[in-house]
């Protein structure tokens, strides 16, 4: 499997509600309308390690098959839609997003 | 289910063939050690999103059922030889590590 881990915000965006609203009913939904994509794991961050400052708000881990199936995607109209809300949200929430790809191994 | 998402690396460990060498023989199986937990997941990330440089070298997802089976593992004998040996590879290989917890949602 190929996977995506995004994480959102460092630690939490301005309007919580706000922002949560718009993730899950509008951001959540661009992800699962890829083509190729098999599953998005989504968690709500409540603490850092051990009494550590909490480093973000969320992460989203995405699922494809394998490494061409996440290239298709990221080829896609689709894929767009997903980026431009994901820039969207970041600059209304003031949040930071960090994301990086890689196999399961 | 209540996960915890570790990022190793910012980009890569000093010599990445022993932190791999140790990581996977060494390490995973102490985290698969602990009682309550039902899942590992591993991830060598290869590249940032869209051409950003790669933030972390690796990811690990650890699952569990709820928060409550997380806490009696954190209490436990085995998480203290896991987070002993995670502070042993990030210092004898210079790697950062940065994790969370949270539930599903």
């Amino acid at each position: 499997m190929y996977k995506l881990t995004a994480l959102w915000g460092s630690p939490k965006p301005e309007d919580r509600a706000a922002f949560e609203d718009h993730y899950l009913k509008i951001h959540v939904p661009l992800a699962n309308a890829l083509k190729n994509l098999s599953e998005v794991q989504t968690v709500v961050v409540d603490e850092g390690l051990e009494g550590a400052p909490q480093p973000f708000h969320r992460v989203a881990i995405m699922v494809w098959p394998d490494r061409a199936a996440f290239a298709r995607d990221e080829a896609s109209e689709a894929w767009k839609a997903l980026r431009a809300d994901g820039s969207g949200l970041a600059e209304r929430f003031g949040v930071s997003l960090i994301a990086a790809t890689g196999e399961d191994g």
